[in-house]
């Protein structure tokens, strides 16, 4: 007899597309006559705007733990970093592509809180679902492809940083690592709910900040941070040539909690941490006075500025300036 | 010591872009401004065509064998099947995001090889690489974005099929699944080079003929053969809310050798055997006429018709008609 817990790829992929927001056509602005169910997916862009395409893995044991990551913030966080992307361009998300590799014991409830978070995500960023590729595994494996639009000619890429460009970072550094840190370390289990752990499970693409930077024209390069700013800043330097010096004393880091002080250092946290999600830009020094302090509700801090000596310097609190070691994520070290 | 064959993602990543075809700015049709080594890709269709979106896994273990697949036919045939959803709409490739999660152990001549193989899809296919993704896993996981254009209101859909219309099917089925059980069951290993293994190991989307198809305005509904024809008609059928009845006497069947005949049964291989990558398309009887023989190169064979009751029946070679057992591949079952 079938495991009932076993259901075949028909009724799997029904359980995605159910209750899934999609795009459908006669919406006048986005065209997407097909979706699910056919081979394949039509797109048809704005007038006025170009297509913005990026993908991201999302793997069990690598990204996340089956056994310390609640299914919806799975679900929430796979789109949400993906989205990720297209904010680092000033773009705004459009729809994704779901390729779903499971385990068949996780067809069942974990799939169903899985597509909860996911759902969320996909309302919360005005995302919506457009198609995909279902197919069983040992283990879970997602795979995100995100398409969004950004007004012809507003897209900011990494390389149009300049020497002397100032550099700014939104929101805080490091609080998500210190959710990760905090989730893997606890003794005690620690509460899916635990405001320290929000920034890790729910990160929020900084959309409305990177739109509002492209279609000002202020920043002259851009991304953001997943990795950790000591391993994705050198990135931006590398695509445009440049180097960067950063002062620590300005750094606006993750608030460590005094009973932890000992064992993590916000400082640390906040340059090698990943998974934060905030954006790296760059400004042009003439303009540096039109940024505020607050875009779009996201704080942003001015971190240092970029040089024409290609390295990148970290100078400390007490003066000293030297090279910034590369500490942040690389799946493959 | 790091073991030297352990590279970081900016090796593997150097080495994915180094010597692929990409698409560069300014080739007049096609803009993609922005790729590799940032955020996201920027991607502008030619005037008149809408962009297709699709996404296909491609797993170690439920899609190859490490140690039965060479990797130039993983990475060949990796693109090649997603490409072939590109064909089933009746449009052309362009460009694809390439997501690869990798074992530390794969990340060297594996990849090579691997690398190699998709960089000959790539170039016979016309699709060149647009940007990706790279992790580390346990096993190989490989995901592939391929875009494409149509010809705005050229696309074909699943949807489109009536009562009455003629069902046609390119190539000769079965062929890939015939291969692919020599190959696991071959007591000896088989050369892979063995002209048997040819379409499971490199199958050929068709893209000239569903191109063709789409130009002239012919198929009403058109998908491509890949779980096997068992499973993909009545996914055809269901998109257009009919039936069909398809006779086994003028089925293009693999040609099984003599001396495998009593092991191997060609009108199996052709019903229920996946990965073959033909079309199979629906055209109205009064264009059934206009059909060539040969499309573009391919065979095209009249298999039987659409019809109004929702069942899809198989009339035998001693005209015995009876619901066709969907026998296909479902990753789930």
């Amino acid at each position: 007899m079938k495991n009932p817990r076993q259901l075949g790829e028909r009724s799997i992929l029904n359980r995605i597309y159910e209750g899934s927001q999609t795009i459908s056509p006669g919406t006048g602005q986005i065209s997407l006559p097909v979706g699910m169910g056919d081979d394949a997916a039509l797109w048809r862009p704005r007038a006025g705007y170009e297509t913005i395409l990026t993908c991201d893995w999302f793997l069990e044991g690598t990204h996340f733990l089956v056994n310390r990551h609640p299914p919806e913030a799975v679900g929430y966080k796979c789109l949400a970093r993906a989205v990720s992307d297209i904010a680092a361009m000033g773009g705004e998300p459009r729809c994704y592509l779901l390729s779903l590799a499971l385990p068949d014991a996780r067809t069942d409830g974990w799939l169903q809180k899985f597509l909860n978070g996911l759902r969320t995500a996909s309302r919360v960023l005005g995302c919506s679902l457009a198609g995909g590729d279902t197919t069983r595994s040992n283990e879970i494996f997602i795979n995100i492809t995100v398409i969004g639009e950004a007004r012809r000619d507003e897209a900011v890429l990494r390389s149009g940083a300049h020497p002397g460009d100032a550099i700014f970072v939104t929101g805080r550094l490091g609080e998500a690592q210190y959710g990760l840190r905090l989730l893997l370390e606890s003794l005690k289990r620690i509460s899916p709910r635990d405001q320290r752990l929000r920034k890790h499970f729910y990160p929020e693409p900084r959309l409305a900040a990177g739109l509002w930077l492209a279609h000002h024209g202020l920043a002259t390069a851009m991304m953001d941070l997943s990795d950790g700013l000591s391993s994705d800043l050198p990135k931006l330097c590398e695509a445009s040539g440049v180097g960067a010096r950063i002062e620590e004393r300005v750094l606006p880091r993750v608030k460590v909690e005094k009973k932890y002080s000992n064992k993590f250092d916000a400082t640390d946290l906040a340059l090698h941490g990943g998974d934060d999600y905030e954006l790296v830009f760059t400004v042009a020094r003439k303009n540096v006075g039109r940024i505020p302090e607050i875009i779009e509700r996201v704080p942003a801090t001015r971190i240092g500025e970029i040089t024409a000596e290609k390295r990148v310097v970290l100078v400390r609190k007490e003066g000293v300036a030297a090279d910034l070691e590369n500490k942040g994520w690389d799946p493959f070290r």
